[in-house]
C-alpha cells in the first residue's frame, strides 16, 4: 500500500499525508497552519492563497512533480478574470493533493499575519482583532421545527466555523431577516469575540459574502491633541491617520487647570466630557470622510490617555485626581460601548481603554510599555514619554518600575520668550561655534543650515519666526558648551562670555541667537528666564529617572528610550548636556516616536496584546514622585546643567563642559557657584 | 469536655454546634440556613431577624434555657428604639450562643423567600431576583499601593460577600468616588448577577447603608393593553400596578392589520415600535408616580408578549410573521439593557423578554407556561390563554404541546350587535329559563340580578349599556339549553321557539335581551350574526385544542385551565355549552387569572425560573395550527354548538341540550341539519 502524498507547509514546517483530492486548506486546518479564510472553503473570499513549489526540496526531503495539484479549477478561473490572482497563486480551497507537494504560506494569507512597524528595533504586531468576519450558510427556516433565523445563524457558525456565539448585538435583530433574504440564506457576519467579561456576539449581518473592510480606530487622547490612526481591521494596514487640539483647551492649557476648572465650576467636568466627546466625532468623521469610508464600518476603538484625560472622557469629575492620594475612580483596562461614550461609531461599536499605572501614570505610559516592552528587555532600559507631564518607566525583565513627573509646557515651547510650537519657521537644530560663540540652526521647513547657501531662500515663506522645544533643547545645551551658560544656568555678560550676542537685559543677559528686525522679523534670544524654565522642566524629568534607578539600586541604565512626538525630536547628546536624561552611551538613546499611539495600534489589532499589558501593569511597581524625599533632592540636584551631584562620566567623554561661572552675586540664580564647588 | 452548644433552626431542621458567643447570623450561614443580611452583620439593616424559642423541644431533643442567648446588646437597643423589633425577635447578627437553642427564621427573613400567590392551587415564588443589595466596607486608597476605588470596591464584595464582580456599569463610574467618600468608604450596592452571556456587575452605589427599595417591572403588552405590575425587589411584593391602551391601536386594532400597516407603509414598522415604547416610558411614569417612587429605582423589567408586540417592541419589522414560514428574528429569551429599548428606567436597568415557542406562539404563552406549569402536572391538562389570538399548551409531565388559533376579537365584545368592553354597564351573566325563555342578567357593578329587588336603583348610575365577552358567552350557551338557537347556530322564530322576545331581522331572528327603549337606554339583542361570529371565535379556539389532543392521542382532558383576563370571566359551564373547550368536569375547569402577567412576574422575582422557561419551551413541541389538515376538520365540527362530531358525553350528565332545528332551508346557516343528523 503507497502511502498518502505528502503535504510541507512552509515557512512553519508543518507536514502531514493526506489522501489525494484533499483541499489544501483542509490539508492546512488539520495541521494548525495559519491559513487564513473567510468565506469557509468556497472559493469566495480569496483569502487562502498559496504558492506551491515544484521541483526537489531535498531541505524537506520532498520531490514535488508538475502535477503535485490538481489543476487550475472553474472557481479559480472565475476569480482570477473577475480580480486576478497573482502569478504562481491558487486558493488554497480549490487546489487538492495530487502527490507530494511544498505548500508556501504567503505573509497576507495568515490569519495572524503580521504588521510590519518601521523601527528596526520594534516588534511587529500580530494581527489578531477582537472583531472578525465569517461567511455563513444558514438553514432556512422550517414552519415545524420553529426557531428564530438568529439562533439558526448561531448554529451554522457552530457548524462551519466552530464558534460559540451566544448572542447577537440589539441593533443586529433589525436587519438580520433582510440580510439572510437578500443574501439567499448567505451572509457575512462580524463577529466580536467577547473577553472574560462579555460573550462573544454577532455585531453586523451583511447579505452574501462582504467585501469591503472593517475599521478600527487608535486613538492617543492628549491633553493638548487628539491623534488617531484608522486601521483596516483585517490587513492590519493604517488607512489614515488625522488629528486634532484637545477641544478642553479652553477650560486651560495643562492638566492641572483642567482640574481646577472642574472644581472652581458647578458642571465643568461634564462640560469638559461633552468638549472632548464632540472633539472625538469630529474627528472621526473627518478620519472616516479622509478614508472615504463610512463612519458606521468602525467596530472598535482603542484609547489611551493620561487620568485625568482618562476621567475626563468616561464622564469622571478628575477632583480625586488633583490632590494626594490621587485616586482614580478605576485603574483598570476598561471594556465598553462606543455608544458609553455618546462616540457616532458602529452602533456597537466596541471601546478599550488601556489600564492607568497608577493616579498620575495613565494609560498612556501603559501603552507606552506596551510598545516598548521594558519587561521583555534583557538590559535596563529607561523609557521617557516627554509631554506637558512625563511619564517614565525604568525596567527589564526581573521588574519595571513606573512614575510620572509634571515637567510643565516649558518642552513644548511655552514659557519660552522666543518660543513656539514645532511649526514651519521655528529654530529646530543649534550649533554654537564655541570659540566665536556664533550660532547657526536650522528652521523647521528647511534642510539647510543658517550659514548654508541658499537658506534665505529656502525659508523666505515661512520665515525665522521662534524657537520650537527641540530647538531651545539645542540652544541652551549648546551654549552650555559654548562657555555662554554657566552649570548654575545663568548666562554671562558680554565682558565674561567675549561676544556681543550677550546682551543685558537688566539684572540678567540674554543670547541673540537672530536678529530679524532689520526685515521687520523677530528677534529670537534666549533669556535667562527661559534657562530657568527649562532647567525646572529637565530637573524634574531627570530626578523621576533618577528616582526609579534609586529604587530599582543602580546608579547607571543600559539604554534610554525617548517616546512622545517632541522625544522623537531631541538631540540625544543635547538632552544629555543638559542633564534631561541620566548618562549613557549616545548610541543608546533612541527615538520611539510615537509610542502610546502605536502602543494603542497594538492593542487595536491584538487582542492578547491587550491582556499582556493588563497583566504586566498590574506587575509594574508605581511610584509616587509627590511623596518621596529624595525627589526633592534630586530635583534640586538636577537644576544644575547638567547637575550639581553627579558626575555623567559617558558625556565627558564626548564633550568637554567648560567650567565657568558667571554669578556675580547679584542673580538670584542661587546656589551655582555653590554646586559648581561641589562637583569640583 | 462538655459538647459545645446545640443551635437547632427551624423550619428547615438544621443543627449544629457552635462555641459560646458564635452569632446566629454566623451559625446560620455555616449551616446553609437561608438568612438574609444585606449589612453583612454590622447590625444595621434588621434583614437577619429571627425568633429564639425557649422551653422543652422534644422533637428537636433541646431544652432551651432563658439565657440560650447573650443579652439584648446596644446595637439591638438603638435599632428598637430608632425603627422598632417585632416581640420576640432579635438581630441573628448580634445574639450569640450561649446555650442549646432553636431558632425560628421567619418568612420575611429569608433570602430566598416565597411570595405568596393568592389562588390554592398556584405554586408560590421563590424570591431570587437578579439585582441584590450589598453593604460593603471599602479600603481607603493609598498612593503607595495605587489602584481604582471601583477595584478596592470589588475586592470589599469579595472579601466580604465572597462575590467576583468584573466590572461596573459605565455610569456608576461618575457616581463612584462621591458616594464612597460620602458614606466614609461604606456604601451599599446594587450588582446585577450576570448570566451565561454576561457577568455580575455593580448597577449603582449609595453613601453608607442605603435604606430605601430597588424595583422591578413585569410587565405584559398585549395588542391591546399592556399592563404593569411594579415590585419590590427585596420583598417581593406587588407596590403598584397599572395598565393603559397598546398606543398602537392607531396602526390597526388586531395583531395582522399592524402587520399590513407595515407592509404597506414605509417605515410603519419603525413608527409603530416608537409607538410602543412611548407608551411603555408613558407608564412607567405612570406607575412610578402612583406607588411614589424614583424611576430610576426601578433596576430590571421581564417583558411578555406575542410575536408581532415582541418584534415591533425590538424594532423589528414583523414583516416574516405575516406570512408562512412564520420566521422570527430571534425565537430565544433575550437579555437586555433599558437603554436598547429606550426605555427611561434606571440608567443600566435590565431587560429580559421570555422566549417565543413559535412564530404565533409568544412569550406570553411562554410566561403562562411558567405560571401554570402543564410540564409539572401529573394530569393532563389543557392551558387556553383566551384573547384575540388563543394561545394553546396541552401537557403533563411527559410532554407538552403547543399551538395558537386565530379566534378574533370576537371574545373582547368586538363584532358583537350590542357588544362591548367589559365595563361598568355591562351585562357579564345570563341566565334563560328553559320553560318561559325569559331572561335574567347580571351588569358589571352590581351584584344583583335583573329580576331582584333592587336592581334598577344599583343600576341607576351605570345603566345597561351592552353585553361583554363573558356575557355574550353565557346568553348564547343559555339560549342553546333553552332552545332558543338550534345546534347549527339558528334563532328560532317567535312560533318555533314560543316567546315574542325571537324577532325577525329579515332572513335570521335576534333574541330581545333587554329592552331599554321605553327609558331612552338602548335595546339589547343577541343576532344570528353575533352567533356566527361567537361560532367562528370558539371553534378556532376549539379546533386548536383538539389538534393538540391528536397529537397528544388522546380523546379526553383530566382539566382545563383558562387564562387571559377574559377567560378568568367566563363560566366554565357555559363555555363548555358553546363547545369552546373539550369536555371535561365542569370543576376540574379553572381560571388562572392573568396567566401571562403572573408569568412576567415570576420571571422577575426568580432568575432561576428564567433558566426554567428556557429549558421548558425548547422541550416544548410546536403545532403549526396553519397548515394541518385535520384542523380544518376540526373547525367544522367545532362550528356546531357545541360540536357536530364529539359527543361530549360528561357535559350530558350536567345540562341537557334540546334538539331542535330551526334550519327552514331559508338561511345561509349552512350544513346545521346535516350535522344534527351525523351527531343523532
Amino acid at each position: 500500500m503507497t502511502k498518502d502524498p505528502l503535504v510541507v507547509f512552509t515557512p512553519s514546517g508543518k507536514r502531514g499525508h493526506f489522501p489525494v483530492g484533499t483541499p489544501i486548506l483542509t490539508a492546512a486546518r488539520q495541521l494548525g497552519v495559519d491559513l487564513d479564510s473567510v468565506c469557509g472553503g468556497r472559493g469566495i473570499c480569496s483569502k487562502c492563497q498559496i504558492t506551491p513549489s515544484y521541483g526537489e526540496f531535498s531541505k524537506h526531503g520532498v520531490t514535488v512533480a508538475d502535477n503535485a495539484l490538481s489543476e487550475w479549477n472553474a472557481v479559480e478561473e472565475r476569480y482570477d478574470s473577475k480580480r486576478g490572482l497573482p502569478k504562481g497563486r491558487r486558493l488554497g480551497c480549490q487546489a487538492t493533493v495530487q502527490g507530494d507537494v511544498v505548500i508556501d504560506v504567503p505573509p497576507e494569507s495568515q490569519v495572524h499575519k503580521q504588521v510590519v512597524r518601521k523601527r528596526a528595533e520594534a516588534r511587529d504586531i500580530i494581527m489578531n482583532p477582537t472583531v472578525k468576519l465569517y461567511y455563513v450558510e444558514v438553514v432556512e427556516p422550517d414552519m415545524h421545527e420553529p426557531s428564530g433565523d438568529l439562533e439558526r445563524l448561531r448554529e451554522g457558525l457552530k457548524a462551519q466555523w466552530d464558534i460559540d456565539v451566544p448572542k447577537a448585538d440589539p441593533h443586529v435583530l433589525t436587519h438580520l431577516q433582510q440580510a439572510l433574504r437578500k443574501g439567499a440564506w448567505k451572509v457575512t457576519v462580524a463577529v466580536h469575540q467577547g473577553h472574560s467579561d462579555s460573550v462573544p456576539s454577532i455585531m453586523q449581518v451583511w447579505p452574501g459574502y462582504y467585501e469591503g473592510s472593517i475599521y478600527g480606530l487608535a486613538v492617543d487622547l492628549g491633553s493638548t491633541t487628539i491623534a488617531a490612526h484608522l486601521c483596516d481591521l483585517q490587513s492590519g494596514e493604517v488607512v489614515a491617520s488625522s488629528g486634532l487640539m484637545n477641544p478642553q483647551i479652553r477650560f486651560g492649557e495643562d492638566l492641572m487647570s483642567r482640574v481646577s476648572y472642574s472644581m472652581m465650576n458647578a458642571g465643568g467636568a461634564a462640560e469638559m466630557t461633552a468638549a472632548v466627546r464632540d472633539g472625538m466625532n469630529a474627528l472621526f468623521t473627518q478620519i472616516a470622510s479622509e478614508a472615504e469610508i463610512d463612519r458606521a464600518l468602525i467596530m472598535d476603538a482603542v484609547f489611551v490617555c493620561n487620568p485625568v484625560m482618562h476621567h475626563l472622557f468616561l464622564g469622571i469629575d478628575p477632583f480625586e485626581l488633583g490632590q494626594a492620594p490621587f485616586a482614580l475612580a478605576t485603574s483598570d483596562a476598561l471594556r465598553l460601548e462606543a455608544r458609553d461614550l455618546e462616540l457616532n461609531l458602529h452602533p456597537s461599536a466596541r471601546v478599550y481603554l488601556l489600564p492607568c499605572i497608577a493616579g498620575h501614570v495613565g494609560a498612556d505610559a501603559a501603552a507606552v510599555a506596551l510598545s516598548e516592552a521594558p519587561d521583555k528587555s534583557e538590559d535596563l532600559v529607561l523609557v521617557v514619554d516627554v509631554g506637558t507631564n512625563a511619564e517614565i518607566l525604568l525596567g527589564n525583565k526581573s521588574k519595571v518600575l513606573a512614575c510620572s513627573s509634571p515637567t510643565g509646557p516649558a518642552f513644548e515651547g511655552a514659557q519660552i520668550t522666543s518660543g513656539q510650537r514645532a511649526a514651519p519657521g521655528a529654530i529646530e537644530r543649534v550649533e554654537i561655534n564655541p570659540i566665536t560663540k556664533e550660532p547657526r540652526f536650522r528652521v523647521i521647513g528647511s534642510d539647510l543650515w543658517s550659514d548654508e547657501d541658499g537658506f534665505e531662500d529656502a525659508i523666505a515663506t515661512t520665515g525665522i519666526t521662534g524657537i520650537c522645544g527641540s530647538g531651545i533643547i539645542e540652544a541652551i545645551a549648546e551654549m552650555r558648551i559654548a562657555g555662554i551658560v554657566d552649570a548654575s544656568g545663568l548666562i554671562g555678560s558680554t565682558e565674561q562670555v567675549g561676544t556681543p550676542r550677550c546682551i543685558s537685559d537688566g539684572r540678567t543677559h540674554s543670547y541673540m541667537m537672530w536678529d530679524g528686525s532689520a526685515k521687520g522679523g523677530p528677534t529670537i534670544t534666549v533669556t535667562n528666564p527661559d534657562i530657568r524654565a527649562i532647567q525646572m522642566a529637565k530637573a524634574a524629568l531627570y530626578s523621576g529617572a533618577r528616582l526609579l534607578m534609586d529604587k530599582f539600586d543602580v546608579a547607571t541604565v543600559d539604554r534610554v528610550v525617548l517616546a512622545g512626538a517632541f522625544g522623537a525630536h531631541i538631540s540625544p547628546k543635547h538632552a544629555m548636556v543638559l542633564g534631561m536624561i541620566p548618562d549613557c552611551a549616545i548610541e543608546k538613546v533612541t527615538s520611539a516616536g510615537n509610542a502610546a499611539g502605536t502602543g494603542a495600534r497594538i492593542a487595536l489589532l491584538n487582542s492578547k496584546a491587550r491582556e499582556e499589558i493588563e497583566a504586566t501593569v498590574r506587575r509594574i511597581i508605581k511610584i509616587e514622585t509627590a511623596v518621596e524625599p529624595r525627589f526633592q533632592e534630586h530635583f534640586v540636584n538636577a537644576s544644575a546643567i547638567p547637575n550639581s551631584a553627579e558626575p555623567f562620566p559617558i558625556l565627558a567623554t564626548v564633550v568637554t563642559l567648560p567650567d565657568v561661572s558667571f554669578n556675580t552675586g547679584g542673580e538670584a540664580g542661587g546656589d551655582g557657584g555653590r554646586r559648581r564647588r561641589r562637583r569640583g
